[in-house]
């Protein structure tokens, strides 16, 4: 199934002169869908994974049937004031100007084998920040997936060191 | 299994004199998140779901594995401003001010058979509203799924007329 045909390219979106990659025309589709999923666990179905730590909101789209199919705990990374209970931070960059992640402090104890999933690859801070969160649980990661990764970005390099999976790149 | 040792009350959040139902607990729990989303998705089974339409954020960590299960597409509902084609929207009222909830408008076509999945059914302003666009788009509401009801606050009232399936009830 070639899943590149499901995704839209939306012009000056967030703003002028950015392509935006428009996932929602996969998620649309019950086969895309399912494939996207199923590929994105595949590599981690032998490899003990316990948590799926997904980022708000899209990441939940595909970490929480990840995490369904391989049989692990579901762990949101969410934007500051989100979380109720007592919970870790980390301040990191965007393009302009910097945000807080945050996650519960008891979302992953020391030694968790973790798999960290996004629906995209850009700049990588986010999923840094994400790391960060789990490392500093002592929870070990032992990949992250995504749906889309950005090239020219180049998070990838931020990633060094991490098993990187991603279904489409462009 | 009983779901509800799975919930976990924090008092005070997301203020003074508010007790949160949270259900972190009951996602980093394997079998607990498992059985939630299953139960939550078989009503539906044999009913020809055709979309599961879920809300942001929290609503999509149960929608998206319900609709991977049933066979059906994804439809996001956000907050305004997230989507990046062209959208829907509808104000609606929050315990204080009002918000605007959004769906692309190719998200439903008409006839569409779809089932509605958030976490929570409280006042029920954000499922009214995710019922709303559904049906301006000529989608067909087969039923409305949340794993959590606080029946004090009456949301189901304003549901009459729809079938609403609620695992545990407050």
């Amino acid at each position: 199934m070639k899943l590149q045909d499901f995704i839209r390219d939306v012009p000056n979106f967030p703003r002028e002169g950015v392509i935006f990659k428009d996932i929602t025309p996969l998620l649309q589709n019950v086969e895309a869908f399912r494939y996207a999923v199923d590929q994105m666990a595949e590599p981690y179905k032998d490899k003990n994974i316990q948590s799926v730590v997904a980022i708000e909101a899209r990441g939940f789209i595909f970490g929480a049937p990840i995490a369904y199919n391989l049989g692990a705990s579901f762990v949101p990374v969410r934007k500051m004031g989100k979380l109720p209970a007592e919970s870790i931070n980390v301040e990191y960059s965007l393009e302009y100007g910097t945000t807080i992640a945050e996650m519960h402090r008891d979302g992953v104890t020391p030694g968790t084998r973790v798999l960290v999933v996004d629906d995209l690859l850009a700049t990588g801070g986010t999923l840094v920040a994400a790391i960060e969160l789990v490392e500093r649980l002592g929870g070990e990661i032992t990949g992250v997936v995504v749906l889309v990764e950005l090239r020219e970005l180049d998070g990838r390099r931020k990633l060094e060191g991490y098993e990187v999976t991603s279904l489409l790149k462009f």
